[in-house]
């Protein structure tokens, strides 16, 4: 007997699940529900839409060979039935029915089910403001409000905006506002830092820098309190600090499950909201799959289930779900989190845990810091890459791995290449040792994330002592509070010359070179951090100092590769 | 007692292991000899130093931070003691010394030695042509010869130039010539495909239809016969079909390990003349290492040894060993031959077997061809990539990947993501499932790898038929070969137009949504090739036309994205 699979939800998961599970058992009666009319988009470019870089909605809901994604191609292509405008209501998982109702009309029915897959998404965090109810306040919560805002913009309706919530989607949507429409926008984040659940200090202040560098105002630790309007339509967003004018605002403050329809059938729902489900994708009730944004997954690096919502991992999860559903056993293991985000010339990516989260999960936690080239450092147009690599010092295991470098496809290689190592369990030790395919106008021969493993295993084994850029920047901006040290900057002599110049207390010079000849000039007691560009050489020179009895020597990782990407007043 | 450490060889294994050596061991002696006078040099920059998109010889033995990686450089900077111009002339391994010779001179005199390394690196393999010995016939064996080619060539003294070899090398010297000096080049290469140890046939058609379409020639399944000269320079190559002119001839047929003294030595060495060495670069003499292109390393997809001439390997073997010399035992557990190559506006890579290699290994290999676009198809500049994934059938275990993709980093990050999962052993259905970090500018929610092994599971699993891009092309070639065969097209109707107009007899024409709705018009039982543009429409048709009884489909997977980079004159 042909089975009947209904499927709520047609974004991702959804029309993945309801099609592959199509291909699987072509008897099968296939139907796919969706409460809005637009279906299948790809959501993650709604930034790209609105900026115009996509031209056109329809992109966003077309195949690769152009053709829109609708009920109808789903109908004629796929032979899936596809009922759009149509919410679900209830499950009655006794009778297997869904009641749903057609929004237009307010008409229902019930849909019979053999399997059920619920793929009802995500929703966008709803700040309890005064004020979010006014005309020009949005979420990026579908694809009409996406086109309402570009439409706005267009019309030349927006001046200034203001983004709530320093997570991807907002920045994303902030710089698609200021690149292309030359919006003034600012970003208002809660947190001290910008991703604040994605990377940690280095990479996030990399990324501040380089929005405001590019127009954008970031205001981190800042609450938004109240959107504040006339006659009906939004003029500005008041924080605790200030008040910032504002035709449009988008509040960009997270998503959470949508999960209400489970939990009101009485399936195993997280104490976040989202749909608990096994390695094959079913809920508490066997019967009931559920997979994309509203379900949480398997972190392979902590081993607790979180919340994921990507477009990726909800493909993935679909077409699991589907293989199951055909009797085809597969299981989705979980994911590390993996995330990248252009931001104008740069990129930034994490995979895994942040050294906070890591420290949080208990691990005994530390990071490398590394600036090397992304490509061999003598071709054309190579560029430096920050990488920040997570480790435990006690298992070796690496935890996760965050970096920022050019806008091109580098750090992705090397996220990716990364994110299968951290699932797989990887030890530094054999991260050093992951083979990246070498040639030098795509790679060095020892590339980044090699570079990041080595660096790594040489704290781990104790030869190499650090102090993080982040602690480094705190003792140069108040140098008062700790007195007793002093800098060794191994650069040449030229390149040292005006910190020296300004910090002549503070701030020594010995070219790398030269320290072996000249180390008996250093016979100082007190701390001393060595400077390089990347940290190499400071390295090097922590490690002789030592055989030389000096012990007293630390580095400063990722060097100023690192402290000018991340911006600091006492080194202008 | 402080270690005294020798090392032979000072390009790439040679200088890690020294630096890493002293830096473990502060108080050990380490002298590092080479025959040259030039050392620690990026050999693999050669190309783009002839080119010169790298201006100056000493950008590829200099720091990132510029300074030139002399004797001088490794005395002063690392500590280690270097001896340049010095060849090594036998080990006494009773004795523990090693005689040398100082080439200038003939001075000989012994170095004793605790632990010795050999990074005696490989040799071209020297065609035994007459003529080779010409004035203007190169290898590119060292610094010095890419210096006095690109001298020859800045001085207007080469008009044409032919490349025997296609290989990485050839070829990259190949575009250097054409692309930035307009020397008519050609390549000549033995094998009936360029790259024969590294890709497949369609892969290495789309380089070899790349580097036509760039006016270089390229001839296939020929074999160099004489190198030609006039008062004794060259004036052109001969081969078995043709003779070709020539002011410079350059010789690319492969490099083989440098192992004589090893050897002589009465060290193991295989069969194919590489030093045997085990997981922690030790010879047959445990008190001798070996890391680099003179040693054979294991493959970690046949469990055999093989020859992995890499400058990124030799570094990472080379600082293996150094770990060991230090009592840190740390093991090189092998490598999957990583490879990526850039050809004008594309580049070629390739990581595990091609699917030759693994039937000859005994595999039960087959492949997926698959060609979607290398980021969000609809993000601007968004482009082709064309993959082969090559597992087994028998047990779903992926065995190698290549593919060709426009000229960014987008290849190697699939490449290098492969490449981790393959050393892994990961199978088709752990494959599929590699997390690939996503946003629209950089990959697609289901991205290329995830996609390539998806059609590998529907290979495997008995759901999609297929006949290979290369087999079809032969059917095309000569289609009164095969009469019994029809293709259908599901493109849109005004793409299929011209072949229809072209193959009337052959060449059917139903776009893919409409298939469900038309299917009744397909009568034939000859077999029918459906094809598209990437094949995930064809594979679709194939499905559903299996559910109405008919199984005489096959797919061309990959579509016409293969066939038109591969190049065929039937598509004309």
């Amino acid at each position: 007997m042909s089975k009947r699979i209904v499927i709520i939800g047609g974004v991702a998961a959804g029309p993945k699940t309801a099609v592959r599970a199509k291909r699987l058992m072509p008897d099968s009666d296939v139907t796919l529900v969706d409460q809005d009319s637009m279906i299948s988009y790809g959501g993650c470019g709604i930034p790209y839409y609105v900026s115009g870089d996509v031209p056109d909605e329809k992109e966003l809901r077309s195949t690769s060979f152009h053709m829109v994604r609708d009920a109808t191609f789903f109908e004629n292509a796929k032979g899936v039935k596809t009922i759009t405008s149509t919410r679900a209501l209830s499950i009655d998982r006794e009778k297997k029915t869904v009641t749903v109702e057609y929004v237009k009309t307010g008409d229902k029915s019930d849909l019979e089910y053999d399997i059920l897959m619920l793929a009802t998404g995500s929703e966008p965090v709803r700040l309890p403001l005064p004020g979010v109810d006014l005309e020009g306040v949005y979420t990026i919560s579908d694809l009409h409000k996406a086109i309402e805002i570009k439409d706005r913009i267009a019309k030349g309706k927006v001046g200034k905006a203001v983004v709530v919530g320093g997570g991807a989607i907002g920045l994303e949507m902030a710089e698609a506002l200021t690149d292309l429409w030359g919006v003034e926008t600012s970003v208002v984040e809660f947190m001290d830092q910008l991703l604040p659940s994605a990377v940690g200090w280095s990479m996030a202040s990399m990324l501040t820098k380089h929005l405001r560098d590019n127009n954008i105002e970031v205001f981190l630790g800042e609450a938004a309190q109240e959107v504040l309007g006339e006659d009906g339509k939004v003029v500005g967003l008041k924080t605790g600090k200030r008040t910032l004018e504002a035709d449009l605002v988008i509040l960009a403050a997270g998503v959470r499950p949508r999960s209400q329809l489970a939990v009101e059938a009485g399936l195993q729902v997280s104490k976040n909201g989202a749909i608990v489900v096994n390695e094959r994708m079913q809920t508490s009730d066997p019967a009931i799959y559920a997979a994309g944004d509203c379900v949480e997954i398997m972190h392979l690096v902590t081993g607790k289930r979180f919340f994921a919502p990507f477009g990726s991992l909800a493909n993935k999860e679909g077409r699991v779900a589907a293989n199951n559903m055909a009797g085809i056993p597969t299981v989705f293991k979980g994911a590390v989190g993996s995330f990248i985000m252009k931001a104008f010339d740069i990129c930034i990516g994490a995979v895994g845990l942040s050294l906070e989260q890591a420290k949080a999960e208990g691990f005994d936690a530390e990071s490398s810091y590394t600036s090397p080239s992304d490509r061999a450092h003598f071709y054309p147009g190579q560029a430096v890459m920050c990488l920040e690599l997570v480790f435990d010092k006690r298992t070796r295991r690496v935890l996760g791995m965050e970096g920022v470098g050019p806008m091109n496809d580098g750090l992705s290689a090397r996220i990716d290449a990364a994110a299968v190592a951290i699932s797989d369990g990887a030890t530094i030790d054999e991260f050093y040792n992951i083979e990246m395919c070498y040639a030098p106008p795509f790679s060095a021969a020892i590339d980044a994330i090699n570079a990041a493993g080595y660096v790594a295993e040489n704290i781990c084994d104790g030869r190499m002592n650090q102090i993080s850029p982040q602690e480094f920047c705190r003792w140069m901006d108040d140098q008062s509070l700790y007195p007793d040290w002093l800098v060794l900057d191994v650069r040449h002599t030229k390149e040292a010359a005006p910190l020296v110049e300004k910090y002549p207390e503070k701030w020594l010079s010995i070219p790398y070179d030269q320290v072996r000849a000249r180390h008996g000039e250093l016979t100082t007691d007190k701390t001393v951090i060595v400077v390089c560009n990347a940290g190499s050489r400071s390295y090097e020179i922590q490690l002789f100092m030592g055989t030389v009895g000096k012990e007293n020597y630390l580095v400063l990782p990722g060097g100023l590769n690192f402290i000018r990407r991340v911006g600091a007043d006492w080194l202008e």
